[in-house]
C-alpha cells in the first residue's frame, strides 16, 4: 500500500490536486494507494498529540496510522517560506516513534509558484525522513510555476510527465 | 528590543530555561530583550491562523506582534527528528508577510540531549530564514548533552557559556 | 577592499563575467574591489597546498591572500552538479585556518543555466562560511537562465540588476 | 562490485583506515569490494580532468573507472570545514556525465574528530548524489570522535560496528 501524503493543510490545496493526479498514475500501474490530506488534521492537534500526548488524540491516531500502516509513502511538497509548511513537520513530529517511517520507502514531488520547485524543501525534508530511517528515492521531481503546468485536474508539462510516471515506476520498484 | 524564541510548544522545555538563561545573560549586558515562549501559542492555531486566516487569530497575532516588534531575534532551537520542531516553522509561517522578520537580526541557539547539538536543525532555520530576508549571525552555538551541561537554571560548561557570551556580544553590535 | 571570488576554474567562465559586472556596481558605488578568479590557482594545489601543505605553495599563497586580506567577499557561485563546484570548497579548504575567512561578512550570488539559480550551492556554502565563522548576507540574488539575461558584459534582466544593486549596498553597509 | 571512496586525498588518512575496516566487513559477508583512495588523484585533474578536459586525463579516468563500473558505492565522508572535502566534490564534477554514478546505489560514512560525525557533510553530499540521480541509504553511520574510537585498524566502539553491519547489509540487499 502506498500513502500519498499533502503536506500542507491548506484547504482545496494544489498540493491536493497533485496527489489526485499521481493516485490515478499510481491506479494505471496496478498499485494500490490511499490519499492522507492534512487538510484533515485535527485543529488543536499541535497541543493534543505531540510530545508527551503522542498517541493520545484519536482523530490525529486515525490519520498517521493511514501512513504507518503503509510501507511506501509520497509526499507532496508544496514550497512554503523556503522550505515546506510546518505543518508537515509537525504531522511527522506526531508519528508513532521510533517506527513512524523507519525501514519504509519514500518519494518526494516539489510543489510550487515560482521558479525552484520546492529544491530546498525537498533538500530539508530528506533530511529528516533519512534521520527517521525513511529510504527516500533520488529522483523528486520540481513543478515549479505549478499554476501554468496543472489544468483540469492534469499535469500538461510534458517532462514534469515524465518525470512523474519515471518516479512512480522506480518507487514501486523501490 | 531582542526577543528570544522559544522553539517548541512542549510544557516546561530544556528551551525555555535555556531561554531564561539567555535572556539573564542580555539583562546584565544592558540588553532590552523578552520572552517568546511557543507554550502560549493557541492550540489550533494551524487551522485559524495560516493561509487565509492569516492575521485572524487575536492570541495568536500578540504572540507574532512580540516577535515582529522585535529588531533582532533569538532563535533557540530544540533538535527533534533531526531538525527543529514543526511548530517552529508553522509559527513563523503564521507571520506577516513579507515584513515578519524581514531585514532584523537573528542567532541561533541548538540545544539537544544527544550529541549534534542541533547543528542540521540550525542549518534548515538559517535557509529558511534567510529566505524570509532575516541576517543570521554565523556563531551558532550548539550546546549538545544538555541535561549534563545545564543545572538549577544555569549552563554549567565553560566552552557553552563562552559561546553563548560571544554571541550575545555580537548580537548586540550585529 | 571587497574580494569578488569567482568560484570556478573554468576557462573563459559566465561566473567571471558576472564578477566583473559586479565589481563594476561597486565601482560606481565607490567601493573598492578585486576580483580573485579561481581559473587563476595553480593546477597541482590539492597536492602542495592543502593539509600538512596548507601555506607551503606560494603560488596558491599569493591567491588566497588576496581573500584573507580582504574585509567583505562576494562569492560568484555557479551551479554544478547541484552544488557549487569542488574547486571551490578545495580552495576554502586551502585558506588559513581558522582566521581565513573568520569575522569577514559574505555575499552570495548563484548562476544557473538552469532554473534553479545555485540555490542549493549557495544553502551548501552559507553551511560553510558560517562554520567558518563568516557572516553571510540573507540576500543572495539566484541568476537562473543566465544566457539568456546576460548580454555584452551586462546583466539584462531588471530583477536581477535590481536585486543586485540591493544586494551591493547591503554589503558595503554590513 | 561495491567501491569504497576514501573521501580525501591526505595521505595516511584515517578515513582509508575506516575504509579498509569496512572493506573487511563487507569480504566476512561475502560482497566483493574494491577502495578507491583519492590519495590516488593526479594532484593537477582540476586543470586536466574537467569541464572541456572530461575524459582526457587517463590517470583520473582509471581512478574514476572503478566507480563509474561499481554499481553500489561507499562513500567514507572525513568532516572538513563543516563540510566534506572539496576534492571529494572536485572528483564527483570529473566523473563521465550523466552516468556517473546515476541509478547507483550509496552509503555515507561519516568520520570526524569532533562531536558531529559529519552530519552536514553528508546531508550536503546526499543532496548532490540525490541530484545526480544516486539513490543513497537511510542510514549513515557517523563516527564522532573517530581517535578514540578506533584502533590498531578496528573501530572499538560497539555501537559503530553495529551501525556499520547493519548498514553493510542493507547496502547488499539496497
Amino acid at each position: 500500500m502506498i500513502a500519498i501524503v499533502v503536506g500542507t493543510n491548506r484547504k482545496n490545496s494544489v498540493s491536493r490536486q497533485v496527489a489526485n493526479y499521481y493516485s490515478q498514475i499510481l491506479d494505471q500501474k496496478g498499485a494500490e494507494n490511499r490519499i492522507v490530506d492534512l487538510v484533515d488534521i485535527p485543529d488543536d492537534f499541535v497541543g493534543t498529540a505531540l510530545y508527551e500526548n503522542n498517541g493520545r488524540n484519536e482523530s490525529f491516531n486515525t490519520l498517521r496510522e493511514k501512513v504507518q500502516s503503509s510501507d511506501k509513502i509520497v509526499f507532496i511538497v508544496p514550497e512554503y517560506n523556503g522550505s515546506f509548511p510546518g505543518i508537515l513537520k509537525a504531522f511527522i513530529d506526531g508519528l508513532k516513534y521510533p517506527e513512524g517511517v523507519r525501514d519504509k520507502k519514500g518519494a518526494l514531488i516539489g510543489v510550487s509558484s515560482g521558479v525552484q520547485g520546492g529544491v530546498l524543501a525537498m533538500a530539508h525534508l530528506t533530511d529528516i525522513l533519512n534521520y527517521l530511517g525513511m529510504n527516500v528515492l533520488a529522483l523528486k521531481p520540481k513543478l515549479a510555476g505549478i499554476e501554468s503546468n496543472f489544468t483540469d485536474g492534469k499535469v500538461t508539462n510534458d517532462l514534469y510527465n515524465q518525470l512523474l510516471n519515471d518516479q512512480a515506476n522506480r518507487l514501486i520498484e523501490f
